[in-house]
């Protein structure tokens, strides 16, 4: 299947974090989508680079899909770096400024805009490390061996 | 395929350390296989509980396997658990008496004798996770989408 065809029956969310974790991944970071936060909320991407860095990507495929989500703010409580990635006709100046802009498609991503840094406590990194490593290790487990049916533990 | 023709086809620890994954998964921990150390070691299964504690589990499939592995101490510097896991087939009685044992075929495994607990330093447990959620991350990224080919970094 062409990658047009594959891409016409996701939904663009879905794309631009696939361009956004290949992105990621070509910068030698760990990418991991939709991953479940303490406070409820789920972040699109987070990714964790070498030294233990966390950031999160918010993807907005659409200004839609922006207004909708009003609580952006508590991912901030999770990462070192909180970004947003839209695809290129996003009017970019609704992003705030306080964060970092990622310009994304189905096929990759650019950072054109780095986030300011806010370093987690030593005890939110720890949790938020061992959840993502548990949550990555168990979702590869299932694909690996689909005996494995365990959930993610939180 | 069959699962009694799929296993005849890899080698007989690969099928142990399948086994055990299931364990590890049915336990609510996150296992990982082939997971590369600092010193240069490679742990045939590291798992990871919820708590952060860190057990490793070398898998013999026979005392050859067992005989020829003479760095196994080595092991023990990056976990606070160490296991064998062997074939029930297996004289148990070889397996030093300060390490978990394991009973494991390529459809389970059972812990038959608990691993005393040595644990790890802060920085040394930091550093294993984060590693771990690396190396899970980027192995789940490149399956799910075969276009990502980075290596993991170390």
């Amino acid at each position: 299947m062409a990658p047009s065809e594959a891409g016409a029956k996701v939904q663009p969310g879905v794309l631009l974090a696939r361009g956004v974790c290949r992105m990621v991944a070509a910068h030698g970071l760990a990418g991991l989508t939709e991953m479940p936060l303490a406070n409820g909320r789920r972040a699109d991407v987070m990714a964790v680079d070498r030294t233990g860095e966390i950031s999160i990507v918010e993807v907005k495929s659409s200004i839609e899909d922006f207004r909708a989500d009003h609580k952006w703010p508590d991912y901030r409580e999770f990462c070192d770096r909180l970004f947003f990635a839209v695809p290129e006709t996003f009017p970019v100046e609704l992003i705030p400024e306080d964060c970092g802009l990622i310009l994304a498609d189905g096929f990759g991503a650019e950072i054109v805009r780095p986030a300011p840094e806010h370093r987690l406590a030593a005890a939110r990194r720890k949790a938020v490390t061992l959840r993502f490593a548990h949550l990555a290790a168990l979702r590869l487990q299932r694909l690996v061996d689909p005996a494995i049916t365990a959930e993610a533990a939180w």
